[in-house]
């Protein structure tokens, strides 16, 4: 019986995660019990059954990060984060949230490891982000270009990324850092990433409603639908990590497309009437951010090591119609 | 008048960089007042005269920290370091030395800005190294390659890195981190490093005493004399870092050449007696080590801001017998 932690387990990523574990399952078919720990509550759409345990508590606090790690699960999910908008303005908190409850948590796991003998291991997979670059971009990020971030976000995620390899070398844990693509289609509401508008776009028009785009649609991006974000976290459990050769941060498959290409696979998929509700306007301060984004990226290590991810948008509209239209 | 602080001013470069603002002073002509803080307290070499004022305390009480950021230096150089055998050696050690006071002191000069109403943002230039990059390497390592450290030590100069870069795109500090190539011929005694015998068989044979070579003299790798790093700190000291286009961290001239070329430099430089003075003598632990390590860069930006390092291993030596020498 295979025990799995999953930090911050109610976000978006983190219930993708858990229904693709009860749906799918492990990839190597193992048995497995299921822990869910957040900040928040459980509310809203969760299971309401017996299993996955759920707990609430604040990584922030180091203590809640060693009882944790004292519970020595064989397979650690590190999700909790906050979004680039909020540690955009608010450097205090983007810093002490993204940063450090990873290096107290890191520093109990390795306490745990020695207190084992050296037996405990735990393979520790964190999402991190595209976000660890800055641009000028070449046309395509190869798998060894620089890590130069641009956000706050992304410094923290870049930071954790460094500590989850150097314990790993150290032989302490067995990590993965997974840089996910800005997954689109979000379901639910808009948040206040300025990526928002990437998934609100195809969404709101799905639903009937209006959708401001704030930005030009020559605008060309790196997407991975949320089923994608999921089989990503479900394949790296079980993931022969000596194929790493010690770079243990991954860039994933995505699909670079522009917001007009996405616009037409919404009107293949939906129809010219759906389109119609995408209102152009221009926000000054979206067009800043969005220009220093990655827009394609050529990530031949992890293809190599299994990843995939859509091919087109049309497939990525058709996931969020299946898994997560409230309209179907 | 510019008022300096140099972190870590006690050690070998933070002693070259004294002497050398002393002697050729700021680029940009400035009066300075010198401070000079160290865990260690005064002792040896230094200069006996008034200035440059000297403090002693552990940059890992974050106390010490905001008291050194309450005195508001123009130009701040953080110098404070273990070196990497010690930190690979001591996981502990290397991470609590390495990184927190770092963190602690950016914190503080934070703290500061902000008391000041935004007007105090002093220049802050770090010395990261190569050690933030590991293998596979291609034959020149380019300034938009990976940084993937190997080592405890890179991984702790890699997240200071990212943290300055962040701080200074905030506005916060004004920062640089300089990746020094390995300072070659060092003065003094051999050190732990797995890398101090690169100075050690140039140093002893010409000061008449035998070294131990322990790897093979094909290995290649990357130096700069002690006088070259003075000069880049000084240099950076008046940088216009709005040249450096949110990519606060440089790779920083230097000279490729294999063992077989320092050697032969020795000679012709020295003579056969002083060449007769290197024993081979293999040790696996360091050849594992230094099969790591960086061979060959091209550091294209530092050199178009006007970084410059020594052409030739002659001239490096030729700066030792000049500078260092105690047969002199």
């Amino acid at each position: 019986m295979k025990r799995i932690l999953v930090l911050g387990g109610r976000g978006m990523v983190g219930k993708k995660l858990t229904k693709h574990l009860e749906m799918v399952g492990l990839a190597d078919g193992d048995a497995f019990e299921l822990t869910l720990h957040d900040i928040s509550p459980s509310q809203g759409n969760e299971n309401k059954g017996d299993p996955p345990r759920h707990l609430v508590g604040n990584l922030a606090m180091a203590a809640e990060g060693s009882a944790l790690a004292a519970e020595r699960y064989d397979l650690i999910y590190f999700l909790a984060s906050i979004v680039s908008g909020e540690a955009e303005n608010d450097f205090d908190k983007g810093w002490q949230t993204n940063l450090w409850p990873m290096w107290s948590f890191l520093e109990a796991l390795r306490a745990q490891h020695r207190a084992s003998g050296g037996t405990y291991v735990p393979r520790v997979i964190f999402t991190s982000s595209i976000a660890v670059f800055g641009g000028p971009y070449p046309d395509k990020i190869s798998d060894e270009f620089i890590q130069s971030p641009q956000t706050s976000y992304g410094a923290q995620k870049l930071a954790c990324e460094i500590m989850i390899q150097d314990f790993s070398r150290k032989g302490f844990i067995d990590g993965i850092s997974l840089r996910l693509p800005t997954i689109c289609v979000r379901p639910g509401k808009p948040n206040l990433a300025a990526s928002s508008f990437f998934s609100g776009i195809i969404r709101e028009p799905l639903n009937g409603i209006k959708a401001i785009l704030p930005v030009a649609d020559t605008v060309r991006h790196w997407h991975a639908s949320p089923r994608s974000a999921a089989s990503f976290l479900a394949h790296a459990a079980g993931l022969d990590t000596s194929r790493l050769d010690g770079r243990r941060a991954l860039n994933l498959p995505g699909l670079s497309c522009t917001v007009a290409q996405q616009i037409e696979a919404l009107r293949e998929v939906a129809g010219n009437d759906v389109v119609a509700l995408i209102k152009l306007q221009p926000d000054p301060e979206i067009i800043r951010i969005v220009a220093g984004w990655p827009e394609d990226f050529a990530p031949e290590r992890a293809i190599e090591l299994g990843f995939a991810a859509e091919e087109t948008f049309n497939e990525i509209i058709n996931v969020y119609l299946e898994d997560d239209s409230p309209s179907l």
